[in-house]
């Protein structure tokens, strides 16, 4: 018997999964790095980048509509590393000088992860003919990249070089 | 008793050991990439990027040097996540189709991995004042950048959606 061949619309699907699944966790995420940040511009960057996520959520389960496939979520170990690695500097550096500067970058590759997927998903819809869901994936990886943009902005003014070196 | 900040210096050291820890991770998993990839061009391009890796390597290295750190890897969870996800594709994706897209997909997931680690290592880098290890490190930065771009270019190339939909 002849074995189905495994194609891109089935690693599109898969992949979409993924980050289907990416994005919930983030929207998990955010609002502790955002509980977690002194600076208030980092605070008020994490709950924007909070609403934004939501959208991107609505407009992947518009991507799996056009293509005629259940919304589902399938385990990304990507994201569950990337993100334990920041709870681990949350949990590390609480208090410390240098929390900011950590929760940049632990944002910054999250950022990165979606820039990465965005980038990849957005060319295989293309070559599959998903016009629609191109413009839908354009769009999320626009704000992935200003969002990475003002991440590297806030990563030297979150730098607290003047610390005292002891605490009380 | 007074408690120790954590300070810039020690989330550098920190991250330091997190990307060799992920560099060296890469290094083992590039060869099995290099070996599953059908297009010939793909598996050339993760031979170059193993090279570039091991000099990379060497250059991490020097920047523990540099900060009078000794060179240490401590586990890195994102990299672990990442490329078990590649591995997952390797494994799934045998033989079929869509393998190289996927291959590409996850070598781009690396890589964004590491663009967002040495922005964030090279502006810490900046701010502590080892101008030295800028140097060093924008060099990779740099690699990882031109390495992501020619994999956006294979991307296209390595859709094989003239495959048979049914495999002997």
């Amino acid at each position: 018997m002849a074995k189905k061949a495994k194609l891109l619309e089935d690693l599109f699907y898969d992949t979409l999964k993924d980050i289907y699944f990416a994005e919930k966790k983030i929207s998990k995420t955010l609002p502790k790095m955002a509980k977690a940040a002194q600076s208030p511009d980092l605070k008020a960057a994490f709950e924007k980048h909070l609403d934004e996520t939501m959208v991107q959520i609505e407009r992947l389960e518009e991507v799996f509509e056009i293509i005629g496939k259940p919304a589902r979520a399938k385990t990304c170990e990507a994201i569950n590393g990337i993100t334990d690695e920041g709870a681990e500097i949350m949990e590390e550096f609480k208090d410390m000088p240098a929390l900011d500067a950590g929760l940049v970058a632990a944002a910054q590759a999250v950022e990165h992860y979606e820039i990465a997927r965005y980038g990849t998903i957005r060319t295989w819809a293309s070559e599959l003919g998903f016009d629609k869901a191109v413009k839908l994936l354009d769009q999320t990886l626009e704000e992935e990249k200003a969002t990475d943009k003002a991440l590297s902005k806030l990563a030297i003014s979150a730098i607290n070089l003047d610390a005292e070196k002891e605490l009380a």
